[in-house]
């Protein structure tokens, strides 16, 4: 396998669940753009088209919508080992409608639309890693609204730190609550109650 | 193409992403489990254990969670050419948090979670098919996210009926308005609005 490279971290992520010979990690790698911004920046603002997906091989993002009277609404997290966009708009070719910001410096590979077409028909495996990637993101997604309908706000944090423990010690507080959709001060009552 | 049987309409459904042989179509519809209910029936209850995916070939159903107080949350309908499970349950091999119960007299296709899986590694392709829908139902369902934050009743009707235009008419009026979070009465005057 390729050692010791910004391409170290998305290798193992693929080798979980799919074999690829050196070749093909090669293929692979050549279509991947190193991106580094720094915190509190823009990849993705509304009315961008999109047509890249993005891996993240360090830091911390933030996917999110603003509402008409200017309310955030947070959609997503992302760190390390993980693939965020504004997905709507990246599949449906549509333009984008949430701001994608870095919330610490990040380091991130982006995969384009259409080199991922071409990588589908070249290396087919790549068909089972993203249909199994994005049947994990659907259910996850699915859970998330039952967990709104289902749990107390102390179950669906206790949940979250579960789910997303490097996220939990990165993201301030109020994000958190958005994300769950708690007012920041019943978060902080809940997280003094757990530890 | 097999031809005039209970497996045409799910051919010409997967025929649409991709193509396959007449053998592999053989091979396809030898797992699948054709299955008879009249409405107001349940497939799934909460607690089951979830093998298999419901492909509809004729009919209407209704995916939902009840919670503590008995309030109903519609989570998807499903007619004719779409799939519906509890599918957290079903991918994820945990016990079921939904009732799938049929709407109208239905006949489904299952396909069972270890069939499909053999299937994958027999015919690569219906990893592609199962990627493209998998995404697509990843997408629909954040939209539908979205749209509850971004728009309002009217509009969410609207789009409702563009998406589901099979569904509008067959299903009650206050399940589509549970669908979509509104209240019965406000679903009424949306409808006389827009006719």
């Amino acid at each position: 396998m390729i050692k010791n490279s910004i391409y170290t971290s998305i290798l193992n992520h693929l080798h979980k669940v799919i074999t690829l010979s050196e070749s093909e990690q090669l293929e692979f790698t050549s279509i991947l753009e190193e991106i580094k911004i720094s915190k509190k920046n823009f990849i993705i603002e509304p009315g961008d088209l999109v047509d890249s997906e993005y891996y993240v091989v360090s830091g911390c993002l933030e996917a999110y919508y603003l509402d008409e009277t200017g309310d955030k609404h947070i959609i997503q997290f992302a760190v390390e080992d993980w693939w965020i966009s504004d997905f709507e708009a990246f599949f449906n070719k549509v333009p984008a409608k949430l701001y994608l910001e870095t919330i610490e410096n990040s380091t991130l590979l982006a995969i384009n639309r259409d080199a991922l077409e071409i990588l589908y028909t070249r290396i087919p495996q790549f068909e089972r890693f993203f249909r199994i990637k994005t049947t994990n993101a659907f259910v996850s997604l699915r859970t998330r609204i039952l967990s709104t309908l289902q749990k107390s706000g102390k179950e669906r944090y206790l949940e979250f730190c579960e789910t997303y423990p490097k996220i939990e010690q990165r993201v301030p507080n109020y994000h958190i609550a958005n994300y769950l959709g708690l007012k920041p001060e019943s978060l902080s009552r809940i997280r003094k109650e757990v530890i």
